[in-house]
């Protein structure tokens, strides 16, 4: 990585894998939750990631770069720590409660990347990537504050 | 774990690993930092950070808990991230923005984890945890803004 752009479409990459990463992981998620706000929280968040990766695909052809991914450990470990929630609480609404942290976690990581992303965006010029990328971070911050409005409303309560 | 008392103790021990990993990561970055303002703010995060890991440490305390760290496979994918930035980088400004980066990807993995972490406390009445977990909640805000100005003002322009 000898440039701006090359960093940008580094972390890109990154984001785009962990994009496909929290596709897969989020059905089980969604499976796993018992509160139904958060259960659907999790089914409309995985159409939502879909429409991201769609915007990240678009940002590739822009660059005239084929989409691909870059392994990101930081999503593995997020996501393992996920499963290590649903095999460890013995108790469903202590299983929410640490599931919903776990997707905030998830949510921060994307709002630091896309972050990022757009400032280095904004610095190269590329204000179509920009706007795309904007949306997406959008997404994840309502996704984020969602997440904890039923924490707070019901899973927290429903597990003390 | 079967109560919302063990999800807050094993997140805290998620956190004291993070920290103390982040405590031992942080030289490394500050070296690898070229712009002074970016080394300057890792070098005093680290004086942050080990307060921050006392704060956790009263809070063990509190509890009648050993403090004792629980493997957290998300800083130690974050960290693997920053570790990747200064190897691949050829440029010592795309390596600063890169740096900043993912340890604003840190930063955000901590701000979510005391959030959830400070919400769980107010829901079992632990005011006392509560007010040391915001200290450091806050801190790692103040951290994650000075490293976007740091970002906007000089790392990003050096590196485009």
């Amino acid at each position: 990585m000898k440039t701006l752009e090359d960093l940008f479409l580094a972390t890109l990459r990154d984001v785009y894998y962990a994009e496909k990463q929290i596709l897969k992981a989020l059905p089980a998620m969604a499976r796993g939750a018992e509160t139904p706000e958060l259960r659907k929280a999790f089914e409309h968040h995985r159409g939502e990631t879909e429409g991201q990766v769609q915007r990240l695909e678009e940002i590739f052809g822009e660059l005239g770069k084929a989409a691909r991914g870059k392994k990101c450990p930081a999503i593995l470990g997020l996501i393992e720590e996920g499963e290590e929630i649903l095999e460890e609480a013995d108790d469903s609404a202590v299983a929410d409660a640490g599931l919903a942290a776990t997707a905030q976690a998830v949510e921060h990581y994307e709002i630091s990347r896309y972050g990022s992303l757009i400032a280095w965006a904004k610095q190269l010029g590329m204000s179509k990537a920009e706007k795309l990328l904007a949306t997406n971070l959008d997404e994840e911050k309502a996704a984020d504050a969602l997440l904890t409005k039923i924490a707070m409303q019901q899973v927290n309560r429903k597990a003390a």
